[in-house]
């Protein structure tokens, strides 16, 4: 199925990792969209109408169609251009496998993600949630040497599913070392997760569609400054 | 794909909806399985080998092959023998719909059980809970009439992907009733839900997959008797 650029509306925004994960797989697929930037202190009507359950981005709108929740948005690209390279295996047990880490990432990752970003200043607290996220990505380096194969990507020789899901999250976690000055994906510590980040940050579906670092690193600034005030005042 | 008994073994627990979910997934293929009774309190090394990552039912076992998470284990049997009744819808969009609404179900609604269940006599707390509760319902309620058309299920004529996950709660919402003393989907407020919930439990490829009542009324009891007095032991 072709798709006119009139066709593919995209609700994202520059700094999501979620919006960032359309974008690629839209980029895999060569399909051409409008990208609409939402100002979440000021939703747009057309996501409130989007996606009126969480109201958040992103939300791919196709034709008439809304479709939301960035993963599932993901499995739909795939799904209606089959045609195009695939995103998910082929074999229905390696796409078990694949949305078996996906979920991993959107539940442990994530998590781990929020806890440092959101955490405050104790040593202690801060500690255990660099540990958490060190257990994770022990657990990602053993399951991409099982997954790739010897190949650059979890998805095998092109960027799939597992690595749309977490690539997105490559920018955040650069904005986590720069913001605590130590690297969490050392070449020393997850030598197969680095050198994976390279193959993806240079790979031409994702080329032009990951945010600028210092740009987020003031982003995520503001949020975090947000977030406290937000806690203060709620004590 | 045809499968012997002996190709397939759930590795699940008679108390758990998610093993339920897969249950009815397998009964819907019309498949035979070998069922596992897992004990929480001292896990299988069949288990803990099958699912070394979360370490949790269910997992299904296929031939060689172990798939966890209940929701990727129902894709996974729908996708694998694809001949036999659709679980998932066969249009993209019909099943990007389908799989919004389990992610929904599996964070708001799985929230609100933990809430309930695993809270405190706080009455505010209580209420605010029960609130929660009722909001999810108010969205399933209306999903349901958009999606079913009509028809007794979600799925349309036959059980399908967002009446497994939700049905698989059922006897949970049962126990949640008898608990509390109340009627939390009642006739008068969900009377769509309500007539669902009697076409899902009567339905052939869920009958005997559900727990009895009585029986899983005093097994979460307990359960969360252990919560209450773990919750003392770490103050």
């Amino acid at each position: 199925m072709a798709a006119k650029s009139s066709d593919l509306k995209l609700l994202g925004g520059w700094f999501s990792p979620f919006a960032t994960r359309v974008k690629i797989a839209l980029n895999i697929k060569g399909l051409e969209y409008q990208n609409f930037e939402e100002d979440l202190e000021s939703k747009s009507d057309l996501l409130l109408r989007s996606n009126p359950v969480h109201k958040k981005i992103p939300v791919l709108i196709h034709g008439e169609k809304s479709i939301c929740e960035s993963s599932i948005i993901v499995e739909y690209i795939d799904e209606v251009w089959s045609n195009g390279p695939s995103i998910l295996p082929q074999d229905a047990y390696d796409r078990a496998i694949a949305r078996f880490w996906v979920s991993y990432i959107d539940d442990k990752f994530l998590a781990c993600m929020k806890n440092i970003l959101g955490g405050g200043e104790d040593e202690d607290e801060k500690k255990q949630h660099f540990e958490q996220l060190e257990e994770v990505f022990v657990r990602l380096e053993e399951a991409f040497n099982k997954c790739r194969d010897g190949k650059p990507f979890f998805g095998g020789n092109n960027v799939g599913f597992i690595d749309i899901t977490f690539g997105s999250f490559l920018p955040l976690i650069r904005v986590i070392e720069e913001i605590n000055g130590n690297k969490v994906i050392s070449d020393e510590k997850f030598p197969v997760l680095a050198n994976w980040a390279g193959n993806f940050a240079a790979d031409s579906v994702v080329v032009g569609t990951l945010p600028e670092i210092d740009k987020l690193v003031l982003f995520t600034k503001a949020l975090q400054q947000k977030w406290a005030a937000a806690k203060a005042a709620a004590k």
